[in-house]
This record gives structure tokens, C-alpha cells and sequence, in this order.
């Protein structure tokens, strides 16, 4: 960063911040950003190329001899993973005033609490306020990131432009039927709650399939079965749904849909049922503003990316509340990610981050 | 069973007999049994029943002053549950020389060999051929037991006379997808592995279900998901198929549909599938003339047992291979067994074992 003409600091939650200044110093930041931490396989390209990105974009403007009109700041935000302590986005949060109570004290697996690993690697726990931003210091946020989904490789193209990172909203269903012997209950008499999960899955499958035209995803990843023996009934049955869009309107009604099957089908097979809500969280879109620079830039470089949305959430997921953002994704192959096998072609990569140069030239005519 | 007029011994394989001689001595013998160990949680009537009954039909016969016209071995057999080596019917199958090789070595969870525990039990393992019967010896075989099934309690009937044991086909399917993102995946672009198998279970329930007036069972217990994670789809799942039906004919054409709509199943979602078979056993039907018999017998007491298949096996199974043989079910509380729970009326119980008595006369007139 230094090399590339950016003045640095590491501040007080871990976050290194490289920054290009403007000609107005006191005028809002355009910030590109992401995170150099992973997961514990790997893999090596979520986050980093999207640091290694934006500062390819501020050393080229630096070289350049450009003085953008705002001052640039090129962020690695520090534990986006939330590996460690089970919690992430932590930097991007601390930065703008977004940590939650008592989370310095959440522990690895060693015992180490977060505050003390501040400690250990240099930062000041006790001075955070110092390093807070103001949201209406930041003007825009753009991140580059790999997809870790199919989606590109599946449409021949290196690069996409993000609509926004769609919400998860996440349940877990139980279900209780009765145990009984798998050769002597008849068919008839049965209360099999992995006979009424199956079909659970079946519907979800169903509502979220049936206009593939939408990013409408829902997902049983998680089932739990007891006794989970091979000739005893399913007496219950617990599992995850994961259900994502980026219409809002149209998840509820899914969800709505949803609920109402699994009371169907839960009096159909003599089931009892609980549905418990983990996490309901809404789609956050990325400025239309942007994607039209990200499309000006595109236009340049004689390409046309595609739009598609984002289901992992990003740093960009906290700079949605603080201000508008735009998000690039570049083709993983196979769409594997958070796996030694991730991986994205470094042509793939520099197109992506000549797409931000671009973009970045845009946005800053219209900071 | 010394009380009751019986001659005893625990012969070499842990079994417990009493005669009661009959005036033909030499003749096939009217065999009643079942067993006296439990699983390791109960219950207390599963086997038991059987072995009491049995000895209050002998000892009642006894006390009549009755002479049966052949000799009546009462059987408490050894081992028919199968908990400690994790294979049952061990007494029963080492009385008609049906034991497999190396059967002895098989360890407890402590290490103890079967053979180690026969031996402490004062059993000697290297005089097994002193103890084993010809089939010819035995003439027909008689089992009280208990339900362990809901269908008595659901007609309101306190004892019914079996059909016969329906052997199960047992199956385990694997299934492999690939994983990814819950949240990046598009739903045309998955291959689910667990709605791949949701599909089957819901498949195989309806093959089982389509005419219920069939004793027809088909249950997944068991099922194992990787890597099981709730923001993850399935790349693998593994699940078991439990099959009975007491026609064969039958049993046999649902496995080929089962089997085709695996692959049907499979092909539609981009999975590849395994099928191995774990059991396939055939059903083994009770003779005609003990089940008229037990009719006849019932008459006598102004009741009307109905008919009903095994699900579970009992010692009869074997007991099957070597001479003709009925059973007699007493009704299980809420179908409950293998649990604490498991529970028949002492009614219920005495009404299962006059129909053995009136049963064992009414066979003794036709040996």
C-alpha cells in the first residue's frame, strides 16, 4: 500500500486502511474494500482478491498522477470469516460503530476471548471510539469478490455485476410422530415424522423451484432424525430451512406458502410440528447508480457482464446500512468456495479489477 | 418347571427345557417357547409371556393329570435378542445345528467372546453336538408373545393368531450430489442429494401405501447427511429401506419399482446412486392346520382372534425351518416395545395363554 502511494494504518479493530487522499480531504470516502482472512481449508481467493483489487485501482490512479476528487481508502477489513470466534464481519462492523455488547468476550476454542486477541496482535480495545467513522463519512462503497456459486462459469462469463445480497431467512422444524416397529405398524396407523419431513423438503424444493427465471434458492442442508435406526418409525425430526430472494415480497409469500404446508402436511401424516425463526434478514440492494457506472466501465472494455444476485453475505453487507454500495463478482470454477479447491483464473481476476478501475473512475465523477 | 411336572435342563447352548413326558416317548415333540432376555431398556413382557405361558399350559396339563400323547418341551431359549454379541437367536439356532462360523468369537463392548460367556455360564462349547436335535424330532412349535404393534389394540381384540413373520428386504441407498452455497446455488443448477432422497421416501411410502388392506410395510429409519450443515446443499446421503410384505410376489415387484424410481429419481436430479442389500429375507408363513386349530380353540372361549402378520422376528423364525409352527399375539399397550413402556394387561396376557392351552390340546389330537 505504501508502495502503491497509499498512507496507512492498522486502527484498533485489526482493520488495515491504505488511503489515497483527494482534493477534498474532508469530502466523504469512496471505500474499496474486503478481507484477507479465510476459512480454516482455504480457500485463497475469497476477500483477497477484492483488497489486492483496490489497491491494483489506487496505485494505477496513483501512477497515473491522478488526484481523485475524493480521498480513496482501500480496506482490509479484519475477520470477515468469523472463524475464530464464531461471529464475523467484525472489523467492518467495529468501524462503524456496529459491534454488539459482550462481543470482546466471546472465546475460541483455546479460551482466548477476542478482546485479548486484539490485545496480542497490537490493537487498543479501550480506544475504539477513536477509529469510529460516522456514516456520512463514507460516500460509496464498491467491493470485488469471487462468486462461490456457479452462476458465471454456468453463463460463459468472467465477470457479473451484483444486484444486491439477498437475506437468508432461516427456520428450524421439528417434528414429532411416535416410534414404533418398521415391521409391525401398518402403513395406515403410522406417524412417521421423516415421511412428513420428506415432504417438507419436497415442498420447499417445489416453491422455490417453481419460476427458475427468479433467484428465489431454498435449501434443507441440516436433518437430525430420531431414533435414527433402520427398522424403527422416525419418531422426530429436525431440520434447517434456508430460504433466500431478493424480492421481499415475494420470500414472505413463499414463506407464508411454506408454513402453510407444513401444517397440511403435518395433519395429514398425524404429525406434530415447531417452527422456530433463527434468522430473518432482508435483501440489501446495491445502488442502481453503481451498477449503471459498473455498466459505463463494462461498455468500455467491450464487455457485458451479467447481473446476479449474492447469497453468502460480504463486508458489503454492513456497508449496505452506512451507504451505497456496488459489488463485482468474478467466475469461481465449479462454484466452489470456503475449499482448498476454490479457485478463479487470474484473468478472470484482472478482468474483474479492470472492471472496478473503471468503475471507480465513474464513481468518483459523480461522489 | 420342576413344580409343574416338568423334567429340566440348560443344555450346552444356554437354552432352558422341561419335558413333560408324553406316552410315546420317542415321538416328534410338541414344542411351546420363546425367551426370557430383554434388550438392554426392557420391557419386561417381550419373550417372557411366552415362556410362562408355556409352562402354565404344560403344568396345567400336569396338574389335569393329563398324559399327552406325545412328549411337550417347554423352551426358555437363550439369547433371542441378540444385544450382547449383536446376533440373536442364538439358542434356538444352536439346538438345530443352525449356528455360523465363528460365531463364538463374537465380543460383548467389554471383549468377552461368546464362547468366554457360555463357558462362565457354565455351559461347555465343545459339546454342542450332544445337545443338538434332528428335525425330525420336533413336530410342531408353538409361540405366545407379545404384539409389539399397534393393530390389536386398534380392533380392540386382546389376542390374534399370526399369519406368519414377514421377512424384510433391507436396503442402503447412497446417493451423491455436489455440494454448494446454499445461498449462490441456482435451484436449476443443484444436485441435491437430499431431495433426491426425500423424493425416494415419499416414493417408497406410497409403493407401501397403495393398498393397505396389504400388510405391506415400507419405513427409512435411518438416514446420514454430509456434510449436514444448514447453509450447505447435501452432497451425500445415505439411508436405509426397510421392505416386508408376507407375499413375496408382491414384496418382489415393489423392490422393482422402488428400484426403478431410483433411478428415475436420480436421472431428474443429476445424482449418481448406489443400492446395497443388507437382508433378504422371505417370509415364513404358519401352518394352516395350528392356525385352524387355534380357531377351533378359540371357539371353545367365544372369542374371535383376528389374523395378523409378524413384523418383528420371534424364535418361531427358526423354529420354522424345522417343523410346522403358529403363533398367538397378545396386544401391546399404545404398540410400544423395546422401552420401559412396553406393557400387556394381565387379562390380555391370561387370554393369550388359554388360547395356548386350548391350542396345545387341540394339536396334541393331530400329532
Amino acid at each position: 500500500m505504501n508502495e502503491g502511494g497509499l498512507k496507512t494504518h492498522i486502527d484498533n479493530f485489526g482493520n488495515l486502511v491504505g488511503r489515497l487522499e483527494g482534493r477534498d480531504k474532508s469530502a466523504p470516502v469512496l471505500r474499496i474494500g474486503s478481507h484477507i482472512d479465510s476459512q480454516p481449508y482455504g480457500g485463497r481467493f475469497d476477500g483477497v482478491i477484492g483488497v489486492i483489487g483496490g489497491l491494483e485501482v489506487a496505485q494505477t490512479l496513483h501512477e497515473k498522477g491522478v488526484v481523485p476528487p475524493v480521498s480513496i481508502e482501500v480496506v482490509a477489513f479484519c475477520d470477515e470469516e468469523g472463524s475464530r470466534f464464531n461471529k464475523g464481519l467484525f472489523g467492518v462492523r467495529g468501524m462503524h460503530g456496529r459491534l454488539e455488547e459482550d462481543e470482546l468476550q466471546r472465546k475460541d476454542q483455546h479460551g482466548t476471548t477476542r478482546k485479548e486477541a486484539l490485545i496480542e496482535f497490537g490493537c487498543d480495545p479501550n480506544q475504539f471510539s477513536k477509529w469510529e467513522y460516522k456514516d456520512e463519512e463514507i460516500g460509496a462503497y464498491l467491493e470485488l469478490h469471487i462468486e462461490q456459486g456457479p452462476v458465471l462459469e454456468e453463463k460463459g462469463q468472467g465477470v457479473g455485476i451484483v444486484t444486491g445480497i439477498s437475506g437468508p431467512l432461516w427456520l428450524t422444524v421439528e417434528l414429532a410422530g411416535f416410534a414404533g416397529h418398521a415391521g409391525s405398524v401398518p402403513m395406515s396407523m403410522r406417524q412417521d415424522a421423516l415421511v412428513g419431513a420428506a415432504a417438507i423438503i419436497t415442498t420447499l424444493n417445489n416453491i422455490a423451484s417453481q419460476n427458475i427465471e427468479n433467484p428465489t434458492v431454498g435449501t434443507v442442508g441440516n436433518i437430525e432424525v430420531f431414533p435414527n435406526s433402520r427398522n424403527i418409525i422416525a419418531e422426530k425430526v429436525r431440520f434447517t430451512i434456508d430460504l433466500r430472494d431478493m424480492d421481499m415480497e415475494r420470500r414472505n409469500a413463499y414463506e407464508r406458502d411454506l408454513r402453510k404446508a407444513i401444517g397440511d402436511i403435518c395433519a395429514e401424516q398425524g404429525l406434530t410440528y415447531t417452527i422456530k425463526e433463527d434468522t430473518n434478514s432482508e435483501p440489501r440492494y446495491c445502488a442502481k447508480w453503481i451498477k449503471d457506472c459498473m455498466k459505463e466501465g463494462a461498455a468500455l472494455m467491450n464487455i457485458s457482464p451479467p447481473e446476479l444476485m449474492s447469497g453468502p453475505f460480504h463486508d458489503a453487507l454492513v456497508m449496505s446500512y452506512v451507504c451505497d454500495y456496488g459489488m463485482i463478482f468474478v467466475r469461481s470454477k465449479d462454484g466452489i468456495s470456503h475449499n482448498p479447491k476454490e479457485y478463479s483464473s487470474y484473468e478472470d481476476i484482472a478482468l474483474g479489477t479492470e472492471l472496478l478501475y473503471h468503475t471507480t473512475e465513474k464513481v468518483l465523477e459523480k461522489l
